[in-house]
C-alpha cells in the first residue's frame, strides 16, 4: 500500500491545520488537545513501543492459555463504542480491530465508505466533533494522512490511525511482535534488559517504498534495528520522509540505521528478516504493467536470498494480502515464512493499542 | 430533510393499512397491536415527552460523572438485538443509535440499503413479521412514512422511527434536551414544577418546512413553547400537517402556538432559539439551483438576528450536517451555537427512547 | 435458491482440495483437521440431528419463558467474534445468525461482498488462515459450495455453512424444529423414545430442486421421514446428489425414502407437509420467463392440495422470501401456514449450531 508522493507535509500541516486555525479564531479558543492519539511511530518513544509490544505478547499469551484477557481488561470497553471509519476496504485491519474491541467487551461500529465519507458532506471538524462526542475512540483507515490527522485535531477521544497513505502504526506493532516472538528465548535474554530486540538484528525491505515501510523503518531506528531498503530507481523513500525516519534516532542510545539502494542483493546481505509488500495496491491497477516491469528482479525467492547472502536462518514477512509476483510460493508457504503469525498479531497489536490509548488514556509506561 | 408533499395520509392510512386489512381478512384475526411504537411526537403526551427529556438528561449526567448508566439499565439489552433498518444513509442517527444500544449492553444490527430493501423483495408485512420475531426492536430510517408505519403495524416488538419523510421524533427529544440544558437552572426553577420548559420561551424556524420541523413543532405545541416558522412562499407547511401540529394542543393546558409567515424577520422577533436545517437534502440535488434562489435571504447571520430583534441571548440550533448557505460560520461556530451539544444529545435521546419503548414496554410515566 | 448443476464434485474434491494438497506438499505437513465443521446434513448423524433440534426447541422455550438462555450458554461467546462472510445478501440468514451470536454474548462481525470477496484478492487458503486466527467461528454464505468447503479445509476454527449453492443445513434444522413443534404432543409421545419425528410422516416438495431441498431430503432420509419430490422435467435432482441423499440411509434403522416425479398431485398424496421455495432466485432473473412457463401448475393452492389428496391437516412451509407465483395467498396467509414460525426457528437453529460446533467443539451427543 503505497504513497506515491510524500503527503506528510500537506497531511499534518495542511488542510486540517488550516481549518482548525480558522475555527479557533472564530471560536476564540485554542484547538483541542485533550486526547493522545496514535498517528505513527513518531508518536511513541522507544520505551513506549517496546512496552506496547510486550503488552501485546502478554495478552496473546493470556488468551491462548486462559481463554480470555486478564480481568480488568476483558470488560474495559463494556458499554463503549469504538467508531471504525474506513474509507477503503481492509480485511485484516477490520477483522483485527473488531475482534480486539470485542475481546475487551466493547462495541466496534463499522462505518464504510457508503456510511461515511470524510470531508464530503460536512467538514472534518464537524464530523470529528460529532462522532467523538458519542463514542470512546475513532479508528480511521483513510487515504490522505491529513484525513486522520484532521480527525484527531479536534477529537474529544483518542484517534488511532488504522492505515493512511503515509503510516500504518498497528502493522508496525504487529511486525515487532512477530520479530520478538521469532527470536529464541536464549538469544533474547542475551540482549540488554531494556532492549526488546537484541543488538545486531537486521531487517531488509525489498520492494516498494510505502506506508508500511515508513512506519516499520521509524520503529527500527527507534529500537536499534538496522533496516536496509532496496527499491527500484524512482521508487525510493521521499526525501522528507527519509529525514523523518532518521529523526527517530534523536535521543535514542544505539539507534538503528537506515540504508537505501536499488539492489536487492545489497539489502539482503546478512538480513535476518526479508520483508516486502504488494507492488500494486488498490487504486493503482492502471499502472500495473509499468510497475511489473519496473520491479523485475524484486520477487523474493530462495535463490535471491542465497545469492544475496541472507542470514542462515532468515525469515520472511509480508503484511498481506499477497500476490505471487512479489514472493514465490516456495518462500511464502515455507517454514521461513512468518506471514500468518504476523497477520494474527494484528489482533494483539490492536488490543495493546486500545489498552494504551483508550483504556489508559495514553499512559503506556 | 424535506417532505415535498405531505405523505401522512397515504403513510398511516394508505398501503400498509390496506395490506393489513387484507391479511386480517385472510387470517381471520385482528391486526397485531401488541407493542407501543414511536412514530412521531403525536404518539406521546406532554408529560411523557417531558419525562423522556428528563430521563435523557439524567442518563447523560450519570454517564458523564460515573462512566456508565445506572445499574439495571446498563445491562437491560444484554443478549438482545436491535435491528437498525436504514434505507438511507444517516451518520448521526446511526452512530447515536448504535452507541445507545451498546451502552445498554445490546447488539445493534445495522442493515443498510444493500442488506435490506423494504417492500422490494418481499412485502413489508412479511419483513416485519420475520425480523420482529428474531429481535427486540426495529429502528427504521426510511423514505415514505408508510414504510415505518407499515413495519410497526404488524411488529411483535416496538418500532422506533429514526427518520421518515414526515417525522423525526428522536431529533425532537434531542432538541428539547438541548433547550432544557441551555436554560439557566434558576430560570428553570422559576417555571411551574411540572413544566419542562418555562413559559414564554419562543422558537423560530427559518428555512424549509420538513420532517424535523413537523415533529419539533408538535413538541413545541405540547410543551407550551411558541414556534414561529418562516418559509419561502411555496415551501410552507402542508395544510394537513399544520392541522396535525395544532391538534397537539388538545387537552394541553397553555399549549404553544404555531405561527407561519414568509418573513424571517417576523419569525425571529424575540426568539430565544433560531433553528434551521439544510435546504437541499439527499435526493434533491437536481433542484439545487432553484432552491438556492428561492431561499435567498434565509441564511442565518448575526445581522439577520439583530435586524429581526431576536432575544438578547438567542441561541442557534441545527440538526446537521450543515451547509454554509443556511447559516454563516460566525453563527455556526460561535458561542450562540448549540449544534454540537444538540448532536451529542441524539445519543441520550436514543437511550431514553430505547429505555421507554423497549426496556419498559412503552410505559413512560 | 437453486443449484442448476451439481457442484458437489468440484466443490469438496475440487479446487480447495487441490490447493491444500499443494500447500501440504510445500509445507511438508498434513492439511489441518483441527475443527469440526457443519457443511451439510451429511456431516451429522441421525441422533446428532435429533439432538440439535431438541436443543433448539429447549433454548427457544427457555428464552420465551425466562427471557434469556440458560446460564453457561448466555455468556458462552463473551469476548468472542464470529465472522459472518456473506458473498450474497440473505436477510433471514443474517438476522438469525447475528441475533444468535448476540444471545450468547458474542460479537457477530458482518463482512459483505464489499468487505471481502472470497478468492478474489487472495487465495481461500490465505483468507481462511488469517480470519480463523482472529475469530472463534466463520459462518459463510457463498455461491459455489467449494468456497465454504475451502474455508473449512484449513480453518483453525469451526466453519458453518450458512447457504451454498448445494446445501443449507441451518434451514434444515429450522425446518425439522418447525415440524417437531407442529406435531401434537400426544402424537409425539406415541413415537419411539428415540425418534424425533413419529413414523409415517410424509413431506412433499413441489417446485425447484435446490440447495434447500437437498439438505432437507438428507435430513428426511436420516430421520425416517418419507419425502416425495415433484419438479418439472429438466429440473429434477442431479443424479449424484440423489445418490448422496439416498446414502444417508446407511446405518439408519427405518430411514425415510426419497421418491421423484414431475406430477405435483403424486407428490402431495397423503402429505403432512407441503414445502416449496422460490423458482427464481437471485441471479436467475434472466431466465425468469422460461422458468415461469416451465413451472406452470406448480403453484401451491388449496385446490391443488384437495385434488392431490393431501393429509387432512396438511401444513405449508417455505423458507422465504416468498413470491406469489409459487404459493397462493389463501395458503401462505392461512392457518395451515408455518412460514413465520419456520423463519423464527432459523434463530434457534443458529443457537443450537453455534452451541454444538463452537461452544462444545463439535460434540453434540
Amino acid at each position: 500500500m503505497r504513497s506515491p508522493a510524500l503527503r506528510l507535509a500537506r497531511g499534518v500541516f495542511g488542510q486540517a491545520q488550516q481549518t482548525r486555525t480558522l475555527i479557533s479564531a472564530v471560536e476564540g479558543r485554542p484547538a483541542s488537545t485533550r486526547s493522545r492519539h496514535l498517528m505513527s511511530m513518531a508518536d511513541v518513544s522507544r520505551d513506549e513501543l517496546s512496552q506496547l509490544v510486550r503488552n501485546a505478547a502478554a495478552h496473546k499469551q493470556a488468551v491462548k492459555t486462559g481463554g480470555s484477557l486478564p480481568k480488568p481488561l476483558r470488560t474495559a470497553l463494556r458499554g463503549k463504542t469504538v467508531a471504525m471509519m474506513f474509507n477503503k476496504r481492509s480485511t485484516r485491519t477490520r477483522v483485527s480491530t473488531e475482534a480486539a474491541v470485542a475481546l475487551m467487551g466493547g462495541h466496534p461500529m463499522f462505518l464504510g465508505k457508503d456510511d461515511i465519507q470524510l470531508g464530503v458532506n460536512e467538514s472534518l471538524y464537524d464530523t470529528s466533533k460529532v462522532i467523538s462526542s458519542m463514542t470512546s475512540c475513532m479508528v480511521a483507515r483513510v487515504g490522505p494522512h491529513s484525513d486522520v490527522a484532521g480527525l484527531a485535531a479536534d477529537s474529544a477521544v483518542p484517534v488511532i490511525n488504522a492505515l493512511s497513505d503515509d503510516f500504518h502504526p498497528l502493522q508496525t506493532i504487529a511486525d515487532f511482535l512477530t520479530i520478538y516472538e521469532s527470536i529464541p528465548a536464549a538469544k533474547r535474554a542475551a540482549g540488554s534488559g531494556a532492549d526488546l530486540i537484541p543488538a545486531g538484528v537486521k531487517v531488509a525491505w525489498v520492494g516498494d517504498a510505502n506506508n508500511v515501510l515508513f512506519d516499520l523503518a521509524m520503529g527500527c531506528v527507534k529500537l536499534g534495528v538496522d533496516i536496509s531498503v532496496a527499491t527500484p530507481k524512482g521508487y525510493d523513500i521521499p526525501h522528507q520522509m527519509a529525514r523523518l525516519i532518521e529523526a527517530q534516532a534523536d535521543g535514542v542510545k544505539n539507534p538503528g540505521t537506515l540504508t537505501q539502494s536499488s539492489q536487492p542483493a545489497k539489502a539482503i546481505q546478512d538480513a535476518d528478516y526479508i520483508v516486502t509488500d504488494t507492488w500494486v495496491s488498490m487504486g493503482q491497477e492502471a499502472e500495473t504493467k509499468k510497475r511489473l516491469a519496473d520491479f523485475e528482479g524484486y520477487q523474493i525467492t530462495n535463490d535471491m536470498a542465497e545469492r544475496g547472502n541472507a542470514a542462515k536462518d532468515w525469515k520472511f514477512m509480508h503484511c498481506l494480502p499477497r500476490h505471487p509476483e512479489e514472493v514465490a510460493d516456495e518462500v511464502f508457504y515455507s517454514d521461513r515464512s512468518l506471514v500468518f503469525e504476523e497477520a494474527e498479531n494484528r489482533l494483539w497489536a490492536a488490543v495493546a493499542a486500545l489498552e494504551a490509548f483508550v483504556v489508559n488514556g495514553g499512559r503506556i509506561l
